[in-house]
């Protein structure tokens, strides 16, 4: 059965991006280093035009997590963040669902990538993204705000953090403003790589 | 060549405690649950005078930790919860030196713990412990000021950390305050259980 999932690389402190983010920071300061080790694999490479790469244990993640992922959904704020700075062959190959309060008609791109603009909601947009999905998953892309709002709703069955052997000191944790009651997870999987551990958990219902 | 660690639990979020932490709750609330993995196995529950217990590879952990330790350091907020909390059988049975301001004779425990309560400072403290380890390591015990005490000044050569699948909410983290260049950590080994990930770094120079 299609999964809701989240996948994100994480600094030893748990932050998804550092300080200092804004338009043209959108990673924050040093924040590229958490993706340090998915920046050398051949997957990425390719998904941004470029040839070479790694191909071992990083690359293998990067690659599966792509393959399972058959619909997205996106906060409005990465979705504005990334029409900047996407190519026009935009990295998702598949249909993107953007939660926003302003109804758009739906902008195709080159590659296979389909932003849709829901106005209805978070639970509309999910349900659009597991339709468009079929039996492949639905990643609910980020920002934090967002995946917070499903881990919250109890609408997320799986994520992965891929655990970097960075100090950002300050930024954007991911799990700030959790607390233990709203979620319990068990570990599914550990996939180690010189560059970064991949942790994956099931949440527990 | 013996070497200086530390070796902590973490929550998802980096926390190795939760909120609300004082004498009568020295974990914080809900802390306790970032040991759940250790508390199963053989090997600590034979330090608490226990039987039974897991033998998989969390025991493997904790039995590989206490081998290579000839000697702790220790801040003084943690000897004082400890000195009310230990049993006379202290969980150490080796020298265990205590950074303080207040000179005292050194106290020794049955099963081979002394304390020895150091007034000049963490680096002679290093050094006598290092001399008292003899060829095994020297483990930072904690709490978390006295680890980043060292972490800044360069002074640990690896680390530990054991990422259990909970969340805390907010707490005592190990990494905050902590700034990029304070120091650069390479995966060494991870070692993956059902209840916890262990990944061990090695502070590059």
């Amino acid at each position: 059965m299609s999964k809701v999932f989240f996948d994100v690389a994480v600094s030893l402190a748990g932050y998804i991006a550092g300080p200092n983010r804004g338009p043209r920071n959108p990673l924050g300061d040093r924040g590229t280093s958490v993706h340090h080790w998915m920046f050398q694999t051949a997957t990425f490479r390719k998904m941004i035009g470029m040839q070479g790469g790694d191909t071992g244990a990083d690359d293998a993640v990067v690659g599966a997590v792509f393959e399972r992922s058959g619909a997205y959904v996106m906060g409005r704020h990465m979705f504005e963040e990334g029409e900047v700075g996407w190519p026009e062959d935009a990295p998702f190959h598949a249909p993107v669902f953007v939660l926003t309060h302003t109804a758009r008609e739906p902008w195709p791109r080159k590659g296979g990538t389909t932003f849709h603009f829901v106005t209805d909601g978070m639970k509309n947009a999910l349900e659009q993204a597991k339709a468009a999905a079929r039996e492949k998953d639905v990643r609910i892309s980020g920002g934090a705000q967002t995946i917070r709002q499903y881990l919250k709703a109890g609408l997320i069955d799986e994520f992965t953090l891929h655990v970097a052997p960075v100090i950002l000191g300050a930024g954007v944790s991911l799990f700030d403003h959790m607390a233990p009651g709203d979620f319990e997870a068990q570990q599914l999987a550990v996939i180690p790589s010189p560059l970064a551990t991949h942790i994956t958990y099931r949440i527990a219902r």
